[in-house]
């Protein structure tokens, strides 16, 4: 590899966009890191470049391999577009490189099929960048979603639909009704609910009216309908895109708007019965979809609030004290109690000591370890949290959902409305997907029982215990598996491509379309009136249609129909009444 | 009925209010519609009760049955407040006035139900009211959605659901695959695609960063996609949530968040082929709803501006006439001719000669007869638009989609993107199942060959064809259908209800639950340590679950379940091994 450009010249760049190619990673992101030496001494010297490539290094291979392809959209000096350009022409000719993009469409096939009027499904481009083109390098107008979000295409579409079924079957197992909330609220409605993270909510212009906010989350959404119909009792689920203005936008997948999976309980009733159902439907679902290993970790509020309380931590700070536990799953202890001390004015001798109890995990015997530790035995708080999660494991062992459930006292969760029991379910096998080790949380929730209150007149609450999945990131590592193990999944369900074999045949196409699609196949046929019949077959095979049904003016004139078998091509001749009837047949036995 | 309250009162409220509640139709509506009487004679007098009053004409009774309950959530005179609630208090005792609400849940049963920890779907206030509690009349705080949306309950979710899923399968059926765009674009992308409706769009507030709107259609989003990603061809459907500050909002159904349902065609083929298919689509999916009989109106955009030309409209009025034609399905002609002459300028003579036209309307022979009418036998404009619609008519016929297919010259659809062949699906038989005559425009589209230039820098365009189809009033007339037919639609799928004869079987019962979630059958058991057994017998009646699995200590003790049918209530006893396999077979039965 030659040597790159120099490091000034891609800080400077990165002093005002946030990736090579704009505020996306593209491939000119992967072009670039290629061919730069980033410094690994410990100095200030290049800071932008350190801070991307330090970002860049929370991508996988894989992900980096998914990058939308580099477009020029943002001003870049010549020496470092000749750089990307060259790169990732040495990129494109290496074989293997890319086997996603190979896998993702027959853009070989495109240019063919397209004269010949078949769809291709949109097939190019299918990770659906967030900026394409622009008017060059001078030009004003760029093509392009907003900041943070992204189009979906039909192959991610197709692995959502997936996702989403096995998810719903879980939630319907359960008996859980399905509601759903505006887009947006009223601004009251989320104010004083998310802490320090209102300032990522997005604001709607006032245009004369209401003042609206888009829904940051779907939780205060569901405590407000449960407050404003006056409901004592209710299980839903809830699947819907949430807005937060969030900056850095794109760290390994993490978005502005994004999906949420909501499942939530409320209703008075009896202690750890509907918490128990939320962490066996995190076990079914998890299980379902068959990622690999999985631990769910629990723990309390109420535990760790005795732990705050026993330690010194003046009440005052049991939250802000929370939040910084709350890190813990991503840095290591001692930059958690830096935080403490230095930030949240924490004695140090009161850090040491929660660090003692923070840093400890394991089953049920911990459970009673610590309900007779010294100094938690006279804390109420603790002590009732330890019998809650007792009663957990005994209800989880019963329903057939234990083997998972770790008592992590680590875990503290970032929301400040939980009272209870909260939990969070970790994939622990990520490696066999990704090249990076662990992916971190796939599902997180736990009781909050005083949400629904702050919406009463008169501050009657109702106890609400629930669960989040993290559907994006559980649609990635979906994606990765069904790709890891070449399964077939089709952006389209076509069963039957009608193929006609020479000129005129326009009408007897479409007539034998209405005969199978009123016999509720899913058939399609060629938007040409003449497309040549090769055109035709490569088009099913390109789209794994299982079978064709062909007609030339013979066949027209006898009364039948070839059926061809895509895959062995193998064909059959038919009576034409025959017809719904065998592909029936040929598609059951498939 | 007595005396209401002076029409003075009502006006006035209504003059600070849409609506006797508020801003939302309530129960309270009705009410007061019961009492006033409002004059019928032609004056201005209380003009806003005499809007307020032709508002209420255009809902059906079973609509305004639907209505949230009256909550005091505005301020109200006290005569007129003592007067809502006298009539409120009628209304509740008659019997057989609110149907739905009966049907709708089991409100009896619920104190009861809730003691013992059933959990009854939220079933009430099922209707999900915009408005429901605030501090009192003197309070600020009212609870509520934005204006111009709503909520959706457990039940309209279920409706949804099915309408859904027929939509679906048929989109399906045509090979079609799914995007996703983001609800918000930047404000450019938008800009210049809406004509006067532009006013209607949602801005986001400037927060630093990019300008945003939300998204008015689908339509425009998809054209950007398409250009963006440089497709050439696509068949996609996209379903999703749009926005509009429409004003007023809420006539009939009409919303400022609403659901739209497409379906488009992009790409370079073979004249009608494509716009044949979504002909075709719209004739199967108002098929398998079943929702009675339909038309298929179609016209074309050549041949509207060849009438336009051949009739001395200059050219830079045809849109602007255009979209006074599209007035024609709502106002009688006198009043569109009034609109073309005062507002828009035209010539009286100009306009009469374009009437003449405008009301024609038949199936191919009409094509035949203005094909070859005088005037328009010069225009190459009408002439290319009748050879479209003749060949269309053509492949419907192949299709076998051509019987509910009707020319009509009057129909011109409103928005300016639209090129070719124009179409709009009407219910005819909508007094089947509301007490009103059509239902009005169900589905509508059409080709817009233009509208992907827009966004390519080198103005190279896609033509497109495509539908969309008008999902909130589908889903309004599907309910009313469905309950007409007193089709049992649940909001919940669920098949076992696991039910406790005693004491301290909490954990017994959990296993049950455990086994029958193993097999993937769909259970529910109550929340409450010790739940009396007939609140669980009649919380499984109460919401249709057709089989009950019980067991008291006897049966622990012998290994055995008893199951109920909840219909019959038949009961058998099984060894618990046999458990799964019976359930299933009884299920199968049912």
């Amino acid at each position: 590899m030659e040597k790159g450009p120099p490091l000034e010249l891609v800080d400077t760049h990165l002093s005002e966009y946030s990736y090579i190619g704009g505020h996306r990673p593209t491939q000119a992101d992967r072009a670039v890191l290629n061919a730069v030496c980033v410094p690994c001494d410990r100095s200030n010297t290049f800071p932008n470049l350190r801070r991307w490539a330090a970002h860049m290094e929370s991508f996988t291979r894989s992900e980096m391999q998914a990058f939308p392809p580099h477009t020029e959209s943002c001003k870049m000096d010549n020496q470092l577009s000749d750089l990307v350009n060259k790169e990732l022409k040495v990129d494109v000719a290496a074989p293997n490189k890319s086997p996603e993009n190979d896998k993702a469409g027959n853009h070989s096939k495109r240019t063919e099929n397209d004269k010949d009027g078949n769809h291709s499904k949109g097939s190019q481009n299918e990770k659906g960048g967030s900026q394409s083109k622009g008017k060059g390098k001078s030009g004003k107008f760029v093509l392009k979603t907003p900041k943070g979000t992204r189009d979906y295409g039909p192959m991610e579409m197709a692995y959502r639909r997936e996702v989403f079924n096995v998810i719903y079957s879980v939630f319907h197992m359960h008996g859980a009704v399905q509601i759903e909330t505006p887009v947006f609220e009223l601004k009251d409605v989320l104010t004083g609910k998310y802490g320090e993270d209102s300032k990522l909510i997005y604001d709607l212009e006032d245009q004369g009216g209401e003042i609206l906010s888009l829904r940051y989350d779907l939780t205060v959404p569901f405590a407000r309908y449960v407050a404003m119909n006056k409901i004592d009792n209710i299980k839903r689920y809830h699947v819907a895109r949430v807005y937060r203005r969030d900056s850095p936008a794109m760290t390994r997948g993490r978005y502005r708007e994004f999906y949420q999976c909501d499942f939530d309980i409320a209703g008075q009733f009896d202690a750890m019965i509907p918490d128990a159902e939320c962490v066996q439907l995190v076990h079914q679902v998890l299980s379902k979809l068959g990622l690999g290993e999985f631990t769910i970790k629990i723990n309390h509020r109420k535990i760790l609030d005795g732990v705050f309380g026993s330690c010194g931590v003046p009440s005052e700070k049991f939250r802000p004290i929370c939040s910084a536990v709350d890190k813990l799953d991503k840095s290591p202890w001692e930059e958690v109690r830096k935080e403490m001390v230095d930030e949240k004015g924490l004695d140090e001798e009161v850090a040491d000591k929660i660090g003692n109890y923070v840093k400890l995990s394991g089953r049920e015997e911990l459970l009673e370890t610590l309900a007779n530790d010294e100094l938690l035995k006279s804390s109420p708080s603790a002590q009732a949290g330890f019998a809650d999660l007792k009663l957990l494991f005994q209800y989880c062992k019963s329903l057939g959902c234990a083997e998972h459930l770790v008592f992590d006292m680590g875990l503290a969760r970032g929301l400040d409305y939980y009272t209870g029991v909260i939990y969070e379910a970790v994939l622990t096998a990520g490696q066999n997907f990704g090249e990076e080790g662990p992916v971190g949380s796939v599902a997180g929730g736990g009781r909050y029982d005083g949400l629904v209150g702050m919406f009463d007149p008169k501050k009657k609450t109702v106890p609400c215990v629930g669960l989040s999945f993290g559907i994006e990131r559980l649609f990635t590592i979906y994606e990765q598996k069904m790709r890891a193990e070449s399964n077939k999944v089709r952006a389209t369900q076509t069963e039957v491509f009608v193929v006609t074999a020479c000129k005129g045949m326009v009408h007897e196409r479409l007539k034998l379309l209405g005969l199978l699609h009123e016999a509720g196949i899913k058939a399609e046929g060629s938007y040409k009136n003449n497309p040549k019949i090769l055109n035709q077959l490569q088009y099913a095979e390109d789209n794994k249609i299982p079978l064709v049904a062909l007609i030339g003016e013979s066949e027209v004139e006898a009364g039948v129909v070839k059926i061809r078998d895509t895959v062995t091509r193998e064909e059959t001749t038919i009576k034409r009444e025959e017809l719904v009837e065998t592909v029936r047949q040929k598609l059951g036995g498939l």
